[in-house]
């Protein structure tokens, strides 16, 4: 049900906050990471800032590469956000075992616009154009990216629109709280200007 | 039932990205506006990031006063999160009327460490120094903030930790979906680690 969302729309992927993974590739190395600190940054063009700390090996990929994907698990795959936001794959350059997608048997499909590793089973996917901004990335471990593929599991995001509801409650995004509790947008309301 | 929270968990407040209203002062002016872009960006010292619109009044203020405050509304402050996130304080430099906390009756209180007005009926509220960023401010309205006070309410965060329960789902953050509609976290659940 993985379906293509316009550009201008991207940004409504991730306007409520959820945790992400990011997920990167250089040189025949791969890796996935949760974050819990991403944000929109502009609508058009669409872009986006995420927080990639100096310890991770997502942070050398991504520099290598300049590129980068955010994806976003659903209810479904809480232990695996969890997991893979607390392992490290730091190790990775040097052996295949320490890759979190072969050590999970996490399966992955090639994103259309950049050939990111995206991670199957996430609800939306958006491949990222890394901005380089040195001076972001060291004082505040802060990311730039300019989105250039955006995609969404129809079931749940349709018309430009997330639709959190009871019959797709697997399929909801996830915001954590910390220590593995993460809040699920499991109701929704809706508001009405004041006079 | 507002208490202090220690500051090196005032990031745990926004971790998992709720809309948040950003108040502000300079000169006997204030306003209030909601933002959805807003995320943590460092542990220690606490830091904040959020997105601010060159066309805000908001945006004013904060560059002439060097402050901010998050003020994290409820699900029973809906319709003011996204009335203040529709209206423009712009106007206000000359006219009372314009005030947005005047004009729909929002109660301020003044925060504990900068003054910063704060919006009563909130769960959560943080004081920020802003920490100049032209380039990052002038290229993606990024502000970045220490966060020097933390606020919330003890009903549904305590012991450094959100309890999002169906007895205080009044209290529950807003996630902002577009266009009124808002998700709340109105569930939870728990994360294991894979093997």
């Amino acid at each position: 049900m993985r379906r293509a969302v316009e550009l201008s729309k991207a940004n409504r992927l991730i306007n409520h906050g959820p945790t992400v993974l990011v997920s990167s590739a250089h040189g025949g190395r791969r890796n996935v990471m949760a974050a819990a600190w991403s944000m929109p940054v502009e609508f058009t063009p669409p872009r986006v800032a995420v927080v990639i700390d100096k310890s991770t090996f997502t942070r050398e990929l991504v520099l290598a590469s300049g590129r980068f994907a955010l994806n976003l698990p659903c209810r479904a795959q809480a232990d695996l956000a969890y997991t893979v936001g607390s392992v490290s794959g730091k190790g990775a350059e040097d052996s295949t075992r320490a890759d979190k997608f072969a050590r999970y048997g996490i399966e992955a499909f090639d994103g259309p616009l950049l050939g990111l590793p995206l991670v199957a089973g996430c609800v939306a996917w958006l491949e990222c154009r890394l901005i380089p901004e040195p001076h972001a990335q060291e004082a505040y471990d802060t990311f730039f990216g300019e989105v250039v593929s955006a995609q969404a599991d129809a079931r749940v995001f349709d018309a430009g629109r997330w639709s959190f509801r009871a019959d797709n409650a697997d399929l909801h995004t996830l915001h954590h709280l910390g220590a593995g509790l993460f809040a699920v947008p499991a109701q929704t309301v809706q508001a009405e200007l004041l006079p």
